[in-house]
């Protein structure tokens, strides 16, 4: 009889639940999730799921729901095997996922599993928690969280799992995790994860669609099938980023092929209108990822030379976005506007 | 005593009105100035404007105003000595401004006044009216109609004219043009303009501000003032856009001195908050003016071999905005969108 993991998921909103969903039916799970905006919607009547893997799925709940982070300490729990999470990734916004998890964190014993965008996300993670396993989940999953507690999966789930490397931990039981995740989230039949240890071409890979597709859709206002259709977005725009990405991928040893161009481009098939991650959050005014999303492969490339001049523009302005939320809800400040209608350059009299 | 010219100004928002009043205080000209969204207002009550040069006026009444351009010969009007264009110049939506003047050019005889920003503005008007003199006006004015009819002037009048060169019409006669219509603008005193045979250079000069500021604020959706606040904005997008623009108007003949950068930068000092033309147009949701100033300037560079790598990607951007709005306003059509929960990957049962 296969034992069951105890599962905390941080982040229930599109892709969390399906993976909660995902973990609870395989039976090799049990899942505590943390909700934030939708908890008092949750709690009533559960999740309203529907889904291309599962069909329709009302009143879904895991096993157990929290709105706060679990202290493993003060609340005596039983430690968790994994910690799931499923948040966006904004390093430039307090708190970062490293201090929302920390009450949950076992030492040497939680495996922490970062199923999230972009590059580098496991570098504060590692050094906070060097004794911890992190795994990395890449997911191309097209679910929203339409309103509180329902989800709308569109797309089929794939999800890639593997190690990253932390070099004061044994490579061989960081790929067992990996695997034994992979198991415990596949269980149910319904998704078909795949353990993928080569973690950095996946990552780069994924990169093909997020630092290009969904940063200049966030850019741009358009969403990817009005990006495919409006003039010279294609040329003027992604496909340039996508060779940046190919570019620096290849000088950090990764080859991404050539075809990945033209692939990525129509993973969206016209008439679909889909609005990526990072233009739904701009829209939604609400921070976005653009850090680890498209921060992090330009530091990459120019570590090693590499010219990225469409992406170096993209982060600017994905940067002057989110500068400007952040003076909206208060945290930078502006010296106070004067009227230079009265002074300056002349007086105006009435 | 000084004669009288007769004028017509198309396009009369927070530029042209100013330039109407000027023109009409001078006593110099006779202004029938062409109005559209502001007409019924104007009709009713004139213009009322708050001005650093010319202090309160309520009721500015131009000699005449009207809501179509006046056909000459159908009308039996008197010919217009100038023609003067305030209106934005969006070659990339029809009508166009040579279609718009067309019935009020009387062919030898009319000079038409581009006050209008971007490059290259002159070759359709040229190519369109081969008789006639064109002249530039490149004009630092901020002045702003916030309401119809109403204007706030609040930043000193700077005017720069002089002719623009068409191989097949008298030099000594173009410059001699200009030099009237400085003239006539200057008589009220309140504003000098200033006879500026160097069109390119002025021109170029120019979109130092245009191609780069504007572009820039439209693009990431800030102000002048919160530009120069944000994150890595003047440094990641600002100052390289700006050395784009000084390579290319060198290439094209044009040293446009390095001092320039960061006096355009402070050219609206902190703590002004000015949403330039494009950012306003933009957030009105109103076409903009990006072929001609940022996409003319790239033509100049590619066919000269300059990179301008910022500018290319600013330029997309903006011309995704345009297709945007051109699709909201039908101007485009799209496939219509499908319902993909049901086909494609899966199919969702209920």
């Amino acid at each position: 009889m296969a034992d069951k993991a105890n599962v905390l998921l941080v982040g229930c909103g599109g892709i969390g639940t399906i993976s909660a969903l995902n973990l609870e039916i395989g039976g090799r799970a049990t899942v505590t999730a943390v909700l934030r905006s939708n908890y008092d919607a949750v709690q009533a009547k559960g999740f309203h799921i529907r889904s291309v893997d599962h069909g329709l799925i009302e009143n879904f709940r895991p096993t157990a729901i929290r709105n706060t982070v679990p202290d493993i300490k003060q609340e005596g729990t039983t430690p968790f095997k994994y910690i799931v999470c499923t948040t966006k990734n904004v390093p430039d916004v307090q708190p970062t996922l490293v201090d929302i998890i920390r009450p949950a964190v076992t030492p040497g014993y939680s495996n922490i599993v970062l199923i999230q965008n972009g590059l580098n996300i496991e570098r504060p993670v590692i050094k906070a928690y060097p004794e911890n396993v992190v795994l990395s989940g890449v997911s191309f999953c097209g679910s929203h969280e339409i309103s509180p507690g329902e989800i709308v999966h569109e797309d089929d789930d794939e999800l890639y799992i593997g190690a990253f490397r932390n070099p004061s931990l044994d490579a061989t039981a960081e790929d067992a995790a990996a695997q034994d995740f992979v198991a415990r989230y596949g269980a149910g039949g319904k998704c078909k994860p795949e353990y993928s240890p080569h973690v950095g071409f996946t990552r780069w890979r994924k990169l093909m669609y997020n630092a290009c597709l969904n940063s200049i859709c966030a850019a741009t206002g358009l969403d990817t099938g009005r990006l495919q259709l409006a003039d010279g977005a294609l040329d003027g725009l992604v496909r340039p980023a996508m060779e940046e990405i190919r570019t620096a991928a290849k000088a950090c040893g990764h080859d991404l092929p050539a075809e990945l161009v033209e692939l990525m481009i129509r993973l969206d098939p016209i008439p679909m209108y889909n609005p990526p991650s990072m233009l739904v959050d701009i829209r939604k005014r609400r921070y976005c990822e653009f850090e680890v999303i498209v921060g992090e492969p330009l530091k990459e490339g120019a570590a090693r030379g590499v010219p990225m001049p469409t992406l170096r523009v993209i982060y600017n302005i994905l940067k002057a976005f989110q500068w400007k939320l952040k003076e909206e809800r208060g945290l930078v400040e502006i010296p106070a506007p004067k009227d230079f209608t009265n002074t300056a350059n002349g007086t105006v009299t009435e």
